[in-house]
């Protein structure tokens, strides 16, 4: 293998703290950051993109470690504000991030795409590595319940995840192409790696792989895929994962993570990287034909990052310096 | 006169002083401010009205009274994120004045009018005294200047009112109808008095007399009208008044006030109320026909607002509680 570009799919929270150590240890040239875009949606005449946000705060340094989400050091002013004035307010946006709403929907609305104005937005805070948006087609990932199906944002923030789930499906798709960057780094002939994020695989993942032709695109592919795992010690550590499998019939396991990347449109899945905490799932996995990583997962720190990103890297054959 | 309905024609800061003044001695139904909406802009996607978000935090006791314009314990934190974004950060947007802008321009977007969405969230603010933009069509005040016409914000914001000043005009007149609030209120059969606010008369009052029909409406009205000078010892407080009549030729003076207000498109005015400190311009005016009182005029304080609502009122024959 003479390639050392890293193709890394990234959701929320626990993607963009592994993007960040990717961002770390890899080159801005060697690696392309593709984040889901199935969460965004229209809120108060403004485009939010959850993910792209995540990830791109990460990566500059300014996501809050304590709250888990959004800007550090944030305040919420404009918020109090909207409520006063009677708008909705089930969807908390600091002041920092609303600079960034704004900044995002104005350039969309004056017709840039999603990847330039994310190019764009980056660029200006100061990140060399490139954050791309999965499509630029609008694709929306909704939940289906005993309500019918509810928009993602309604179901994981307004609905804090209570509504039990009958399955998940991305409105937009098929018809919904990779975006320029994302397509071009598919087809990379130094491509040297595939790393799926610790995202939640059906809400976070999955859109990105029900975009056109990129399952194909990956099942075809001669290049290592690593994914590590979202779940710690069987279950998840934020987010509904752990919930959803119950609710879908699945295990909260890692056999249930390594199922849902090698069904039967095709095996995607060369290497799982899972947590210390569930060192006895490693045998079944390699049962099955996976090779495994057992190290911790957890990030906390910057250096619980790089450390990841590093194992994952090693488990796709990559050296880092 | 059996009415006791009073229109006020206001512009920003002054004007907005003297409208919350009004509103403290008039009750809502005796009391319709239309607010000059010539210095609205599009910025950033969002539709910012600096007049009506003016009126509207004095009359909600959200102003601030030291800065002298925007909201109070006002924070800048989207402000500087639109600012490392590369944004434009030559309009200063508060926080909580933001919530403001995003929850007028969704609306509007959505299809409201801005009287409806004023209504809204001027409501929300617990305000019952009606506050009408002049119109729901966009007009635009323009100001000339060697480098071309140049919109109002960018005259008095960006370019901190520098250029010299060749002339005013106000794009989209004609052709834009004062809202329907505003024109009932110049309907009513119970309108007692028209108060014109200490506004700008050149940027602030004009756009609001040049709506179709507006100022003829205002030249056969029967009842009285009174104007409060913004002038006060021949200078205006704030803002480009004085310079601009410089540059227009005028005299900063009173005259030069009353002048604007009966030109050869017919006398407006039957009445204006000057400050104290230009008490030796009365003579003058007296002797035009005008009549005068001579006040303090500069408002501190809302019991300084309320006074010189009741000099305005009581100038008209209204008589308050």
């Amino acid at each position: 293998m003479t390639g050392k570009h890293v193709l890394a799919l990234s959701g929320g929270v626990g993607g963009a703290k592994l993007a960040a150590g990717l961002a770390a240890v890899l080159a801005p040239e060697d690696l392309t950051i593709v984040v889901n875009t199935g969460d965004d949606f229209e809120h108060l005449g403004l485009t939010i993109c959850p993910d792209i946000d995540s990830v791109t705060y990460a990566l500059a340094g300014l996501n809050d470690t304590v709250r888990g989400w959004g800007v550090k050091d944030e305040t919420w002013q404009a918020m109090a504000m909207l409520r006063a004035l009677g708008e909705a307010d089930w969807f908390n946006l600091g002041d920092r991030d609303m600079g960034m709403h704004i900044a995002r929907s104005w350039r969309l609305r004056a017709g840039d795409t999603l990847s330039q104005v994310t190019t764009r937005l980056t660029r200006e805070l100061g990140i060399a590595h490139a954050i791309v948006p999965m499509s630029d087609a609008p694709v929306r990932t909704q939940v289906g319940t005993a309500q019918g199906w509810l928009d993602f944002q309604r179901y994981f923030v307004a609905e804090q995840c209570r509504p039990v789930a009958t399955g998940v499906r991305f409105d937009g798709v098929p018809g919904a192409a990779p975006s320029p960057a994302f397509a071009e780094a598919l087809a990379r002939d130094d491509l040297a790696a595939i790393v799926i994020c610790p995202s939640n695989p059906y809400l976070s993942v999955d859109p990105i792989l029900s975009l056109d032709g990129v399952r194909e695109a990956l099942v075809r592919r001669r290049v290592p895929v690593v994914a590590v795992s979202p779940l710690v010690g069987g279950a998840s550590i934020k987010g509904p994962l752990g919930k959803l499998l119950g609710e879908l019939g699945r295990p909260v396991s890692n056999a249930s993570i390594a199922d849902h990347y090698s069904n039967h449109r095709g095996d995607l899945l060369d290497h799982l990287v899972i947590d210390e905490a569930d060192a006895a799932d490693a045998g079944g996995l390699r049962e099955r034909g996976l090779s495994v990583t057992v190290c911790p997962t957890v990030m906390c720190h910057a250096g619980d990052r790089e450390r990841l990103a590093r194992e994952a890297l090693i488990a796709a054959g990559i050296e880092t310096g």
